[in-house]
């Protein structure tokens, strides 16, 4: 909210931040047009402005004799956001962090060349990280790139920081992924690294990710501990779905 | 497609059946201008608006020098085939079914009440199916209704069909949801009607259905099979994501 913004502009924003906050609470009733008046001090139209614009967005239901009510919705993500673990994690106000278990190139096995589109036994890099919240295990990620690309990930900081950040500094900018969602159990690296038992039922996020010109630049499998994450979708008969990647932590 | 729409029009939608169909396979390269015009025995100008039209919406990908590819998007789904199963098993060619375990009232949980917006130990319905595809377990479906809502459902067909069309036949529609998407380890029901061994993982959807005056009219807890059901989303720097589910069996 800035100050140069229209009333009915700001209005809205301070709505917001009071259903995001918790400040209005979800079902609650949304105070009426009247106290609204009185207590941001302005006249009816701008307030009447905010409150359309609230229920066009769905964050306020209700009416034809009804009450109208506050509907706290799932924010929607950027693609950097659902892309990057550290760009999503540090927007909740978790710390995240990863630990490398394994950084090289190795020939790509059939199934990897047919996914990146390169020759079988091409070579191929591959980085296995643990991925933390708040110091506490979270996820298992392996990514396969294409050597070209991923050979210049190797010198990146791969304990510091984001390897989506340091593709797109490399040139290689995701712009398009394709995310399959199911649920598997723990393999003998998981029970390792995640510190849990055998046969852990695990959320498993497996991802292709584009270039603007259509090549494939990473293949990727993102095993998630299900009591640290889970994906939330709303959906309605007016909108089609946005997605949104919770930490339930 | 229908004889009396613009022919860029027509032109899209036939390429949007090549596309969908495999005709044009994904990674392909798009047919040239030229040959297009050729085939279709048109002027270039309708040609080049559904190529415009296919490129704007994803459908084909490449540019600067590379040649434009073929790029398969995923099909977002519309409110009604994302939450009824039997619509969303239709629409990809599958057999839905479901064998009813359970149907009956009891006093509400705390946890169900709270979800529901309704008193503790105030009465509730809860419906549990199995749902098959192809007359294979696919998921196990656990559905909780307000009182007033579910009593209509008992007399309804629920051997036959789906709860979602009945809902919308009693005059209760929902109009939004919210999903949360996990895994979770098979407990004993899941065990005995699915025919999997304890401890094998479930992906998870719990959801809770809204109706137009923001009343919650079901809270749901659906458990798949992981190689039956997965979802998909695509997302991009330029949309919003939509989200899909997907068969993989």
């Amino acid at each position: 909210m800035t100050e140069h913004s229209p009333l009915h502009a700001q209005l809205y924003d301070e709505m917001v931040r009071r259903i995001r906050t918790g400040e209005w609470q979800q079902g609650e009733r949304v105070p009426s047009e009247k106290s609204l008046v009185a207590e941001f001090g302005t006249s009816r139209g701008p307030v009447r402005q905010a409150l359309a614009a609230l229920r066009s967005e769905g964050m306020i239901v209700g009416g034809r004799g009804a009450p109208p009510r506050v509907h706290r919705t799932v924010p929607a993500q950027s693609f950097d956001t659902f892309m990057s673990f550290t760009e999503w994690a540090r927007g909740l106000g978790f710390t995240p962090g990863q630990r490398v278990i394994e950084a090289g190139r190795r020939p790509a096995t059939e199934e990897v060349a047919r996914e990146l589109r390169v020759s079988p036994d091409a070579p191929i890099i591959e980085i296995i990280r643990v991925r933390l919240l708040d110091e506490k295990p979270a996820m298992l990620e392996r990514s396969i790139f294409p050597y070209e690309i991923g050979r210049r990930l190797l010198t990146a900081d791969l304990d510091g920081g984001s390897i989506y950040q340091a593709l797109r500094e490399t040139g290689s900018l995701p712009v398009r992924a394709r995310h399959v969602i199911d649920a598997i159990a723990a393999h003998p690296l998981e029970v390792e690294q995640l510190h849990i038992p055998q046969g852990t039922p695990l959320l498993r996020v497996r991802r292709l990710a584009f270039d603007a010109y259509g090549h494939v630049i990473e293949t990727a499998d993102d095993r998630y501990l299900p009591d640290m994450t889970s994906f939330v979708v709303e959906n309605t008969a007016a909108h089609r779905v946005p997605l949104t990647r919770q930490a339930t932590a």
